[in-house]
C-alpha cells in the first residue's frame, strides 16, 4: 500500500550521502508512513566516482548531466546536494520538470536567488524544503516545544554559534571537491552560508525574526593555493563572521561562526534566557538539553541536563530506550520522516523555500554589514 | 564478487531490531567488505507478530519454529536474540546444522551450559560471536588501544557500573514478552546478567582476568505480578548487585549494578586508574573518553574530554566528520564489519562463545558469593 | 558581651592551621555568636616550630608539652590537631582537666580507644566534637535537609569514594611529620583512618546506620623509607579499601578509597539514589550539588546542578552574593560556629565524640573484614 | 620588622567587607610580607551603621565625612569601597593628602575623570590600584602565565561575557544603598561598568588592546520604584549591553553582559583561541581552567579541565594540600599581598589607575557606540 518516491540525487558528496543513508533508514524505524524513497538515480560530473557512490549505496541508475535527471519522468523528487553556486539553476529547472525539489542548505547565495527559486517552486506547485536538519534533532525539537509552551515567558537574550577549527592551517586550498566550501565562487561566502545559516534557522524557528544586524568578518588567512589550478589565489571567503542583533520580540541576539577556534570541531550551541526559564544545547552533545527554570521550589533551582532519549521526547520513541544515544545522522532521517508525512497530510515541509529565504536574507544583511560596517535592518 | 551471508533471526524484540538494523546498514559505510548479510529469514512463536516485523525490516521469509529454521540450507548464520534460557538449545541446534552463530548475551545462564555451547561450536567449526556490543563504541575501542599500548603502566583500579531506574516502581510486571528481564526463569538472573554481564566483558577485555569476587545481591520488590499468568509471584532474581574483586594483574575492581538508581537510565561507566594514567567512559556520552595523564608538563595536567569523532579514531572513518556524533546502534554495525571481516581473515570474532564464558564464570561466582557471602574464587 | 572562648591548640601542623583560620573568621562572619574564640595557646615538641607557627597566626603563648597546656586554667577548650595515636591520651588528661576537646579525626585508632574517650568526656561533662568538617559544607548541609525532608523516599542506594593519588611513588617516605599517615603506627590505618571515615561519618549521617560489611584493602607498595630512621620498612598501612555493606534503612552501600587513583587529587563524592530523587555531590566542585528528581513534569526531568550560593542555603547568608563560591576551610569556619552556637544552646555539636564512635565501629569492622575476608557486623 | 600599614576604608557595604576580610587574613597566609594592614578607621555617613560595622570587624575608629579620615595623619592607605559617582573627589583629596589608594572598579564612571585620577596619583607620588580582583583568581593567573608563554601561538578569537539575572523582577527599585547600581546617577551606567569591566580588563590583560567596538545596549525594564524616594522614574542604565570588537593583534572580540539571564548567578566567562592552544574559564567554578592544545599526540586531544590546587599553580602554596578549593574572596586576599610586595618592591601594582583607564576609555566607546549605532575606535 505504501507508495514510492522515486530520488534523484544530484551531487555523490558528504550531504548525498548523509541524505541517502536517511532515505535508506526511514522506513525502518517510522514504518507507518505512506511512502517509501526509493533510490531511483544518482548524477555527479565525473561518471566513474559517480557510478561507484551509486552502486555502494544501491542507487539504481546514474547520470552525469543534472539536466537530463530532472526530466526523467521516473523521478519524483530531486535531491540537491552539490555546491551553492548550482543551487539555483538546478531547482529551477526541477520546478519547471514537476519534481519535488529537497535542496541543501543554504538555499541559495543570494537573497534574490533565492526569491527566484520561492517563485518557481510556488508557482509549479511543487513540495519542497530545504535541509536545516538540526531542527530535527530531539533535543532541539523539545527546545521549540518547551518555547511554544509558553514555559520561558519573555525572553531577553538568543545567543549561538558554530565554531570550527579545521581551516587554521594556511596548507589547506581552495576549491576543488573537498574544499569547495573555501571558494567564494562555489560557496558564495564562508563561515556565514555554511556555519551561521544553520544558527539563526534555528533561531528564527525558535525565537522569531530578526529586525537588524551588526556584523564583523574576517578573513585571517589571506591567500590559499587553489586545488584545482594550483595557484595561489586571494581568499575571497569569511573565515569568521560574528553578529550582534534585535529580535522583533525584543530580545537580543548574539551570532557567531568560525573555522579558527582551536579545540572546536562543530561546536554549535544555543542559549535562550527567558523571564522564567532558559534554554541551552551543544551539537557535541546531541542527545542532551540544559534547561533552568526558575520555580517555586527555589531549594532546588538549577541547570538540569535532560537525556533526550525517553520515549515520550520528539522521534524517540522510534529509536531504541530510555538512556541510549542517536546521533547526527538522525536528523536527516527524521527530515526525510516529516517529509514524507507533510505529502501525506498536503503541507509545506518546513523549512520550505520560502522559510529558507528569510535566513538567506540575513544572511545578506550580516555580510553586507562586515562590509559597510553600519546596522543593516533586515527587510 | 561481495558474497551474500545469509542471516537467520531468531526473535523479533528489541535485540533482533538492533542486529536487523545493523545488517542492512554495514555495507553501506563498509564498502570494503567481502561479505554482505541478507535478511533471509525471521523466526518467532507468534505468526502474525513475527511476518509484521519481518515484513518492516525486510526478511525474505518467516518462522514459527526455531528448529525448522536452523535446518534451513538457505542459512548461513543463526543470530539468536530470545531470552537467555533458550540461548544453549538453539545454539547447539544451530551448530549441528553448521550454522554460525552470532548469539545475544549473556551467553548462557549457567556456566555448564555455556561450555556446552563452546564445545558444540568448537567441535562444528562454526564462526561464533556474542553480542557484547560496547566494546565496538568508538571510545572504548580507543581505550583498549590507550592500554595496550602502555601509557598507564601498572593498573591499581577498575570500576564499572551499569545503574538504571525502570524497575522501581512495583507495578510493573515480570515475565511476558516485554518483561521477561524481571522473570527468573527465562532470565537465569536479574541485573548480573543483563547489565554487569557487559561491565565484566569491557573489564576483561581492558584489564585481564578476575581471580575472586565478594558479592552482594538484592531484591527490593518482593513479588510482582507475572504478566503471563497475572498472578502475584515472588520475584526470583536480583534488583541489584555490587561486588568487590581481584584482578590477575594486582588491580582491585568494583562492579555495581541496579535497576533501582534514580536519575539513571543506562549508566554504564567504568574507570581504570593506572600509573601512568586514567580513563573515564560514560554510556549517557558514548562519544567521549575522558582521559588524564600525570605527564611531565606538569602546569597543564588534568582531565581531558575526548571527542571521539576524528578519522583516525576506531571505526570513524566510516562515518562522518569531526565534531558529528554517532549513537548506541552504531557498536552493532561495527561488530557485524568485525564479524563479516573475520570470516575473511578466517579468525575468531571476540568474543566468541569461549571468550564469553569467561564472564559467565565471573556472573556466576558473582551470584554464588551473594548467595554465601563468601569470597568465590574464579576457576 | 561576647566571652571569650581561650582555644588550646596541641599541633601545628596542616589541620592545626586549618582550625587556627576558622577560629580567627568566625566572628566576622558570624557576628551574632555569643562566644569569640581566643589563641590563647599553641603546643608541639618542637620548641622553634611551634613558635614560629604561634607568631604567623597570633597565639599568645606556646608550650611544648602538652601535659601542660591541658592543665592550664587559662585554657578553656583543647582542640587535638596531632597524630592518631595521640588522641586518646590528650582527650583523656584534657577531660580530667574539664576542658572542652575538639578533636581531630578519626576519634581515635581502635573502638576501644574511642569508647574510653567517649566515656571520659561524658563523666567530665565537657563539650566535644570531633572534626568530620565535610558535614558543614553548604551543599552536603543541604543534602542533609533534602532528605530529612522525605523528598528521595525509600533509599536504594548509597555510594561514597575518596580518591587520590599522591603515593603511587615509591619514594614517597613514611613516618616523620609530614608523611606520619603512612606510618600505621602513627596513623593506625591508612586510607580507612584517613578517608573513607570522612565518607562514612557522611553517610550515617545521611542515611543511618550500617549493619555489616565485606571489605578488601590493599598495600601496593609494600616497602618505604622511614622519613625518622632513613630505614627501609615495611608499609603497615592500607593503601586503598573498599567495602560493600547494608544500611539498616534496607539500602545498598559501596565505599573506597585509595591513593592511586591517578588524576584525582581529594575526590571525596558521594551519590544516594532513593525511590523519587537523588543526590551526588563532589569535593572538587564542592559548591555544587546534584540532583534528581522524578517530577510529574516528565518531559524536563534531568539531573540538576544547584549552585549551593544563595542566601537560602545553608551558611550562605553569612558570605558573598549569589554566584560567588566559597572553599575548603569555610567548612572549618561553620563548624566553629556551630560549636560556639552549641555552647550557647546547651546542646552537642555533632559529630560529638559518642558519635563518631559509631564511625570508628564501621572503620574497624571494615579494617577486620579486609584480614579475615568475611562479612562483619558492626555491633 | 613588619611594618603596619593603616588602612582608611571609605564605605562599609559588600566591597568594603571583602577588602577588609581580605586585610586581616593575609599575614596569616602570606607570612613573609613586608606589611601588615592595620584597620585604622572606616568611613560612612550613617554613624551608627559604620560604628556597628568598624566594631564587627575590628577596626580601630570610625569617621562619618570622608574628608576626614583622609587627611588623617594616622591613615597610610585609603580604599575608596562608594558608588563609582564618589570616586573621582575621594581619590584626588587622598591623592592630595599624600595617600596612597586603592579604588574600587570601575576607576570612574568617564574618561575624563579617570585621567583626572591618573594625574593626581602620578603627581602626588602615591601608589595606588583598582581592584580588578579576577586576576588573582589562581586560574585567570595561570591563564595568564600559559598566554605569555606562547603556547596559544597567533590569537583569533577572544571572548567573554558577565551574565546574571537578579533584576528581571520590574520590583527591584533603583538607587539606595542596596540598589545604587541599578541607579545612573550613582553608578553612571549598568552592567557595562559594574560587570562588563570586569571581562574588559581580564581582556586587556590576557589579549591586549582593542582598538575599535561596536556595541548593542537595552534597558528591558524601562521603569522602577527608586529606593530612596518612593517614586517611579525613568531607568538610566544599561540593563543588557554586547559587543563586537577589534584587538591590536588582529584577534576579533565578542563581549556581552546582563542581569537578565535566567539561571546565571555571576557566569563570568571567557575563552581565547589560538593557533596552537585554546583556554576557558568561568567564575562559577573558579577553581578550575579549561584547557586544549593541539599537540602532536593526536589520539588523546581533548578539553582537560585544570583543577587549580596544586603548590606550583599561581598563589596556591599559600593555601591548602591538592584538590582542596579556595573561593571569590582569596582573589582579594591575593590582590592585597601583591599590592604590600608591590610597597616593598617599589613597583606599581598592577592594574594601577593608568591601565584601569584603558577599560574605562573601552566602557565609553561601547556606551557611545550603544547609542550611535557606529563602530568607535578606542584613542
Amino acid at each position: 500500500m505504501i507508495k514510492p518516491l522515486a530520488i534523484g540525487m544530484v551531487g555523490y558528496g558528504f550531504m548525498a550521502r548523509a541524505h541517502t543513508n536517511a532515505y535508506k533508514r526511514v522506513n525502518d524505524f517510522f514504518p507507518d508512513l505512506a511512502y517509501r524513497p526509493v533510490l531511483q538515480a544518482v548524477c555527479g560530473r565525473d561518471a566513474e566516482k559517480v557510478k561507484a557512490f551509486g552502486d555502494q549505496w544501491g542507487y539504481a541508475s546514474h547520470e552525469t548531466d543534472w539536466r537530463s535527471l530532472v526530466c526523467r519522468p521516473d523521478i519524483d523528487a530531486v535531491d540537491i546536494c552539490v555546491p551553492n553556486n548550482l543551487h539555483k539553476e538546478i531547482a529551477l529547472a526541477a520546478a519547471a520538470a514537476g519534481k519535488m525539489i529537497l535542496c541543501e542548505k543554504p538555499l541559495s547565495i543570494t537573497t534574490a536567488e533565492g526569491k527566484e527559486m520561492c517563485e518557481a517552486v510556488e508557482s509549479a506547485g511543487v513540495a519542497n524544503t530545504v535541509w536545516y536538519n538540526y531542527r530535527r534533532i530531539p533535543a532541539i525539537t523539545l527546545a521549540k516545544q518547551l518555547i511554544d509552551s509558553g514555559r520561558l515567558g519573555r525572553i531577553y537574550h538568543f545567543r549561538a554559534n558554530f565554531l570550527q577549527d579545521w581551516t587554521i592551517s594556511s596548507d589547506v586550498p581552495q576549491g576543488g571537491t573537498a574544499t569547495w566550501r573555501l571558494d567564494s565562487t562555489a560557496a558564495g561566502s564562508g563561515v556565514t552560508g555554511d556555519l551561521l545559516s544553520h544558527c539563526i534557522d534555528t533561531a528564527l524557528w525558535l525565537n522569531g525574526k530578526i529586525k537588524d544586524v551588526s556584523a564583523m568578518t574576517e578573513t585571517f588567512v589571506k591567500e590559499r593555493v587553489h586545488a584545482d589550478t594550483g595557484q595561489v589565489q586571494p581568499v575571497g571567503i569569511d573565515d569568521a563572521c560574528a553578529f550582534l542583533c534585535h529580535f522583533e520580540n525584543g530580545s537580543l541576539g548574539m551570532f557567531e561562526s568560525t573555522r579558527y577556534a582551536r579545540g572546536h570541531k562543530a561546536l554549535f550551541t544555543f542559549e535562550i534566557n527567558g523571564e522564567n526559564a532558559s534554554i541551552r544545547w551543544d551539537l557535541h552533545d546531541l542527545n542532551r538539553l540544559e534547561y533552568f527554570e526558575h520555580g517555586k521550589d527555589s531549594i532546588v533551582r538549577g541547570w538540569r541536563t535532560i537525556h533526550v532519549t525517553e520515549g515520550e521526547m520528539p522521534y524517540m520513541n522510534h529509536w531504541w530506550v530510555p538512556g541510549l544515544s542517536i546521533g547526527y545522522e538522525h536528523s536527516f532521517v527524521h527530515q526525510v520522516a516529516d517529509f514524507l508525512g507533510s505529502l501525506e497530510q498536503g503541507e509545506p515541509c518546513q523549512p520550505d523555500f520560502r522559510s529558507a529565504l528569510q535566513t538567506q536574507a540575513v544572511c545578506e544583511a550580516v555580510l553586507q554589514s562586515g562590509k559597510t560596517r553600519e546596522w543593516v535592518s533586515i527587510k
